[in-house]
Order: structure tokens, then sequence, then C-alpha cells
């Protein structure tokens, strides 16, 4: 895939990104963005694509996630579009098949047939399911997350009025999460004395289940607050006049 | 802030996306992007940026989460983008305050003094922390979040080597996760009968939790899993030759 860089005005990369050139000029002095190669004078340089992603992004971390500018700066260094380095790959070799083993839930316990049976699927649910990630060979974790879908059918969240194609929304951001968290934990482990790490690494995933659970609801409530607070009566939303 | 339409060759708008040409004409075929307004036969057309970032997603959820097409349009449906519907913000509206009171923990329950101390903060962490919205007015909620990353602490994940300033992922992440969440409910609840509803929205954040703790686990697995195939001997990674 091409990756040339474009000759542009400071003004037009920010009409791009949806920021002030003001932004993209304190973002570049906080060390979020390095500067671009100038040419002529001090306003124009070359930009890549992965400069204004990482543009948008630092865009999306402020204004979306509220995330200070030191948080930013971490959150960019640990992200998933590097490699690995040779140490962190190393590490990742020598604990993963034990973590892999820990997680892994074994082979399949119930067939294709008794699943759709069981959790009363149809097989354009249950095969949309697998395309996403979140069944394989129907063993004891995908039994797991089918039990917890029933349960919440159960409690109201029915797949009438929820249906199985929303569980993207969790596909995306918790892969996402995940392989963040992986690669952020085989950089991060680098120190650790061999003979803790492994230990370590298999407790990792557990001991972190319970933050997840509670920034989430943390989140929730933030986020039904914040709903709520944009109806208040008109004259808290009244825009200024232009 | 600008958001000027810019009149581009589709495989300008390809190059900048980093997708193809052959793939943009899939999405607008599939119904993920609408065609563009074309002008000079049948190439060039006015793109905005929000076609642009959409068009990033796309390719995002597709390359990177490796979701159907069906589930993409789902999710591209759902996003925070747009703004809820009179239906969905009166629901809210209905519902969100007895929601917040179940998930709302109270008042403080410790002061500042107390948090440093107990829990082996310094200003500047704990600063952090409120500034990244993970800890408010030091209530039961913040104790509980407190006590689950001491718990981590305790198994070798520590802030040492997992500064604070990484949790930054998790409220990205968690945040989207929990905005979409709330939006998709004010949405798809809409027919649920009124004597019912509340008792659907009071539960619906409990009986998810255990679907996002699943879901992560087999998605830790699989990013692992991946991990470690890249590393693979030679021979599987080797490149086709140009």
């Amino acid at each position: 895939m091409a990756t040339t860089s474009e000759y542009l005005r400071i003004g037009e990369l920010a009409e791009r990104a949806g920021v002030s050139v003001t932004t993209i000029k304190y973002y570049i002095r906080e060390g979020l963005l390095s500067p671009p190669t100038m040419k002529t004078g001090r306003t124009m340089g070359y930009y890549d694509r992965a400069y204004l992603e990482r543009l948008m992004l630092i865009r999306s971390l402020r204004e979306e996630h509220y995330l200070p500018v030191r948080v930013i700066k971490q959150i960019l260094a640990d992200r998933g579009d590097r490699p690995l380095s040779a140490d962190e790959a190393a590490l990742l070799a020598r604990i993963g098949p034990s973590v892999v083993q820990r997680l892994d839930a074994g082979g399949p316990v119930l067939t294709r047939g008794q699943i759709l049976e069981r959790y009363g699927l149809s097989e354009e649910e249950l095969d949309l399911m697998i395309e996403m990630g979140l069944i394989g060979d129907f063993n004891a974790s995908d039994v797991q997350l089918l039990d917890a879908l029933r349960l919440a059918e159960t409690a109201g969240i029915t797949r009438e009025r929820f249906p199985v194609s929303g569980l993207g929304h969790y596909v995306e951001l918790l892969d996402e999460l995940a392989k963040r968290e992986v690669r952020i934990f085989a950089h991060s482990a680098a120190g650790i004395p061999t003979d803790q790490l492994l230990d370590i690494a298999q407790r990792a995933t557990d001991v972190s289940e319970p933050i997840v659970a509670i920034i989430r609801r943390k989140f929730i409530l933030r986020a039904i607050r914040a709903e709520l607070a944009v109806r208040q009566p008109e004259t808290t939303v009244q825009k200024e006049s232009p």
C-alpha cells in the first residue's frame, strides 16, 4: 500500500485532521507529533498518511476521552502499529505458550447441532458469531460466552432487540484492548526476574479483569450523565449567536 | 471546525486512506459508504473529512479486527458521532436517573490523605488518575478501583513497571465502549414495554459484565497466539519476491 508523502501547508493538514494550526503546533511542542520535514519557510512540510492518522487519534483522545497529554504520549508509544522489539518478542516466546495453555479452554464440548438447539440460535446468527471470532470450535469458553448471552437474554436483552451483529462493538474494542495489553505486557515485563515472570504472566489476565469491569461501570455512569446533561433546560445548551 | 470538501480522484482518496480503489468501490456497493457526488465522469468526486475518517475506520474494522461487512454496517450505524434522536433522548431521560442512582457509588468515603497513604500513591499519580476520570471524589467506586489496582500490584503488576499513565488504554477503549453501550441501549430499547423497561435497564450493566470479561479473555488468547505465530520458523513468514 502506498504511503506517499504530500507536500502540504500546515493549514491544509489542520483542516484535514479537523484541528487548528495552533493545536498542531502545541502537539509538536509537547512531543506528541514530530516536527515535519520543512521545505520552504516555516509553514510547509511533507506529511504522510501515518502523520494524519496520528493527528486524528490525538484529537479523539483529547476531545472525546478527555485524556491529558502525558497519558496520550503513553498511548501512542504503546499502540500496536509497530512490530515488537527483539527483546519483547523473546519474552513473549518464553511465556506465551504457558499463558496460552492456561487461557485455552480445550477442545469442543458440544456439537454445532447441540449449540443451535440449546441456545435457540439461527444458523445465520451462529455463523456470524464464528465469523466475528467470538465462537470457535465450540469449546468450554464458547459455551461460557453463550451462557452469558443467554443470561442477558433472560434479563430482557433479547436478540430480537439487540441483534448478534451489535456484538461487533465488543469485538472491535475488546480486541483492540487485548492486543495492546499483550504488547504492553511484553514491553513492560522486560525487567521481571525470570523465576517470577511466568507466575505474573499467568495471573495478569485474572487480576486485570475487575479493573476492566470497574472502569467500564464508571464510564457507563459518566456516559448516561453526559447524555442527560445535554438535555437539560434549554438555557444551558443554547448556542452563542454567531 | 471547517469540513470543506475536496475535489479528488478516487485514487487519491484511496491513497490517503490506505486502501485500493477496488476496495472503495466494494464498500460503496455494499452500502458501507455512500457514493460521492461525482462531477466529471466516473472517477472524480467531492469527499469531505468525515468520508475519509469513515473509510479509515472501515479499513481498521476489516483489516485489524477481521469483522464481516454486515457487522461493520451495524457498528457504523451505532457509533456515537450522531446526536440521539428525540425518541432515544426521551427514553434515556425516563430511565437515566434511576440507572444513575443504581450505579452511583455515593459520596466520599475516604479523604485524599487517606487515599495517598493507604494505596501508597504519589500526589502525581493520584492527580493523573483524577485527570483521567478514573477517580472522582473518593467514593466507594473509587476505592473499589484502587483496591483492584492494589491486588494487581501484589500479583506483580507493579506501578513501577506498569505506570499509571498506561491506564490510558483502558480509559480510551472502555470509555468508547461505555458510550456506545448507552447509545445502543437508548436506540434498541425503544420497543420495550414501559413496565419492564426500568428493570431491564437496571440489570443491563450487570448482565453484560461477564460478556465483556469472556470476550476480552478470548481476544487476549488470540493476540498472544498471533504474536507467537509471527515468530514461527522463517519459512512460514517469508515474503513473496516482488
